[in-house]
């Protein structure tokens, strides 16, 4: 199997990731600070280690500031309802994935709040004068994604932080896409707020994903609970980290990611980098010389965290996916990658979806080689007649039930 | 090492757990439903089938009203948030852990909801016509933990069930301690929203936990985001599970708790809920023979999901614990239990806290003989004077910083 799904969640892990995560879990996967033994001092330490390499890794501290959360979406929750009131106003992207939009929605409905989101160029990169040009009296909060879900497109990350610090307005990036592989340096960036998932460029397991909150940003907490600390106290702690933090943590998985990333400081975060970027480049160059596939990613380097989105004339975009899948057991994704506006900014339907390539560090030329030598076949194949599935639109598949 | 945390977290697992998280993760742990592939479809698959097990263990349907959340405490805070407004009147017990203590006290400030705290009798237990007796015409909601975190002390939940079936209020039942082990019928106790963890008596891994929403209860969802459906609605849908899950599950940790319930329907629920009565009734009679230990927890069957609570003279519970956790190995907990009105109940005192043995089904009669001797041990050097530890109070410790 050719595994080209990365941007959902990258498969395989590092052998350490898997290693580390069984032998927590099998050896001294107590409560991590919620017992006064060994054991539960042991998970702690696991813990508070992972904090700190998060912390070195994105050049952000204090450590305690980083809070763990279940996956990235819980992040960008605490981060947005925390931030915005009755009558702010925030700048989001159109190609901001719907973790960030849907909880702006509601915040819109809920206290009312204004929500400017900015088209961007034909890959939907924001300039960062049309941030500065948007900015109000009333702007709380500047939300940017590091990188589109759907094509890969790097966003000015470092410029737009340099505006909103200018204009004293907290940032927040959505780190989901490209944290691990992309340069992401919170003090340089002036990122007041980082929402990270673990289980994606960071190589740690799925259930893992974190928010580093600056010093001198005060957030509302979204869950409350036990903490381990102050049990007598019937209103949530404000200390950090666990003001933000409720409830058993996922003391494996954090372990697990604390191993990802050693692994990426090991083998070198901007050889990753350049890894992705060359398998990314010759897909693109493979696939540009075919008519019929149209690409929604740029190649060049600094412009795309691991993706490529293409399209095959008019067929629907799952047609290619399930193809991919069945007769060459490729996987990759179809549809509208949970964000809604991107298909407005690229110029696909919603009705066919985008086909998305998305790599990690392990993927290889070889992999590329025959990835593009089935989507030529699928190309050649393919008549130029608009293809249904039965029962079947390009939205994502719904396969929980 | 005598593991005697289990009400914290469960250790150690069964080894299928282990087994099956481990090879979901190496395996097929691609993204459950967010792709058209076929390692996609495995993890949604895996994850349904944990969710057809639970809904069958707790006689709960259909299964796509469980829905997966990080820990009991955010299914609580989804569940209480979800279901309170504005001029709500909500019933509660002392016992409550702060996963439910806080996020009412929240909704008191933030909302304007009014709360009742049911005391008991000297164990806890809130008797059913107390909980009728405070019915009001705005009552809404009443929580009830299955059992105390504390004391182990079990709550007559089929008859508080029908009392609210009755006045038509939702019961939202906190099954943290207990679920597992003690019997949790949703259909015949009349629960309307179950909230329970995967890593304590379900011998899951820790960062799993959900919530049973039955049919009719309208929750609002805490956290917006991806679905993996709907792509195009920039609102959170409302179809089950995905309006309450948002963002990608820990589906190895999900697996692993579908191996936990397949191992208790193997052994049978029962029989381990009566070997941890044995455990605990061993415990507690050959305690109650040193005059010098207190001991608030009950032990007769039906009375204890598997927790004995004590104190040694005045003693602070921190210093017990640390003793038995140098001197003899014995992992145990100390200090308020997140269970800030407990102490007032049950008449310990915040400044010694309670020190907290509690069993799982892999202890032994052997362990509990251990215990027994090294409490005796504690117990006749203990000089009755009050003992305390420098910079240390019987809170819980944070070992996280």
């Amino acid at each position: 199997m050719v595994y080209l799904d990365n941007a959902s969640t990258t498969y395989p892990k590092p052998e350490k990731v898997y290693a580390e995560t069984d032998r927590c879990f099998r050896e001294y996967c107590a409560n991590p600070g919620r017992g006064a033994h060994a054991m539960s001092r042991t998970a702690a330490q696991g813990v508070a280690e992972t904090r700190a390499a998060l912390a070195r890794f994105f050049n952000f501290d204090p450590p305690e500031r980083i809070v763990f959360t279940k996956n990235a979406t819980e992040a960008l929750n605490v981060a947005i309802k925390g931030s915005l009131h009755q009558g702010d106003h925030v700048i989001a992207t159109m190609l901001e994935h719907n973790s960030v939009v849907r909880p702006l929605k509601q915040l819109e409905k809920e206290r009312g709040i204004e929500i400017t989101f900015l088209k961007g160029n034909a890959h939907g990169e924001v300039a960062p004068s049309a941030v500065a040009a948007h900015i109000r009296s009333n702007t709380r909060l500047i939300v940017c994604t590091l990188s589109s879900n759907t094509n890969g497109i790097i966003m000015p990350i470092a410029e737009i932080g340099a505006i909103a610090h200018r204009h004293g307005i907290s940032f927040l990036v959505d780190g989901s896409q490209g944290a691990g592989s992309v340069d992401l340096d919170c003090k340089a960036m002036k990122i007041t707020l980082l929402a990270f998932p673990g289980h994606k460029g960071l190589l740690g397991p799925q259930g893992t994903g974190g928010l580093c909150v600056s010093a001198g940003i005060e957030l509302s907490s979204l869950l409350q609970g036990g903490t381990g600390s102050e049990s007598e106290n019937p209103y949530q702690p404000h200390a950090f980290p666990e003001a933000l933090e409720s409830g058993t943590l996922n003391t494996p998985g954090i372990i697990g990611l604390g191993a990802g990333i050693e692994f990426i400081r090991r083998r070198g975060r901007q050889n990753i980098e350049d890894h992705k970027q060359r398998l990314i480049a010759y897909l693109h160059e493979a696939l540009a010389a075919q008519p019929k596939i149209r690409i929604y990613s740029r190649s060049d380097s600094g412009k795309n965290s691991g993706i490529l989105a293409i399209n095959i004339g008019g067929v629907p975009s799952l047609s290619v996916s399930r193809i991919l899948d069945e007769r060459y057991e490729i996987a990759t994704r179809a549809g509208l990658h949970c964000a809604p506006f991107a298909h407005e900014v690229l110029g696909y339907t919603v009705e066919r979806g985008i086909l998305r390539l998305s790599v990690s560090c392990f993927n290889t030329l070889d992999e590329m080689d025959y990835a593009v030598h089935a989507l030529r076949e699928i190309t050649e194949r393919s008549t130029g007649k608009r293809r249904t599935l039965r029962k079947q639109t390009c939205m994502d598949m719904v396969c929980t039930a």
